[in-house]
């Protein structure tokens, strides 16, 4: 998996997602700091169906899996922090 | 939707998820900062069975829209920050 192939890839993603993962609209997820491993489940099951969204079901359909991982590599690869409200 | 509910509710997520949104376990996504109505809308997916998860399809069984709505409205509460790499 290589993070800045990934890069790259989010081109297609950033509008949505963010090119740093925090989501520019409330229906997608911040992707920010997410596993490599939840991030290829998600991409995959969204792929085979498993998973259905009217976006992402088209998007993932013509990912490869090196692409894929490339791509959770890239988002897993980005620091977060969170702060609780007081 | 009340975040201090959700807060409470939130002790049944946070082995995995975290109190602070930030994942324990990477097959478990960070929920820190996500959207109120991403958050229910993955929920009542998990509850309704359109998404499947082994723990999630579990857990989701027994809430009510209430708790959905509050535990989302905790985890959007959580402020994040995201740095990517140089």
């Amino acid at each position: 998996a290589d993070p800045e192939e990934g890069r790259k890839l989010a081109t297609q993603c950033k509008t949505c997602h963010g090119l740093d993962g925090i989501a520019k609209i409330p229906v997608a997820p911040h992707l920010a700091g997410e596993s490599q491993i939840y991030i290829e489940k998600q991409l995959k099951a969204f792929r085979s169906g498993k998973r259905e969204n009217d976006m992402m079901s088209v998007v993932a359909k013509n990912l490869t899996d090196q692409q894929i991982s490339d791509l959770a590599a890239w988002y897993q690869s980005i620091e977060i922090t969170a702060k609780m409200p007081e």
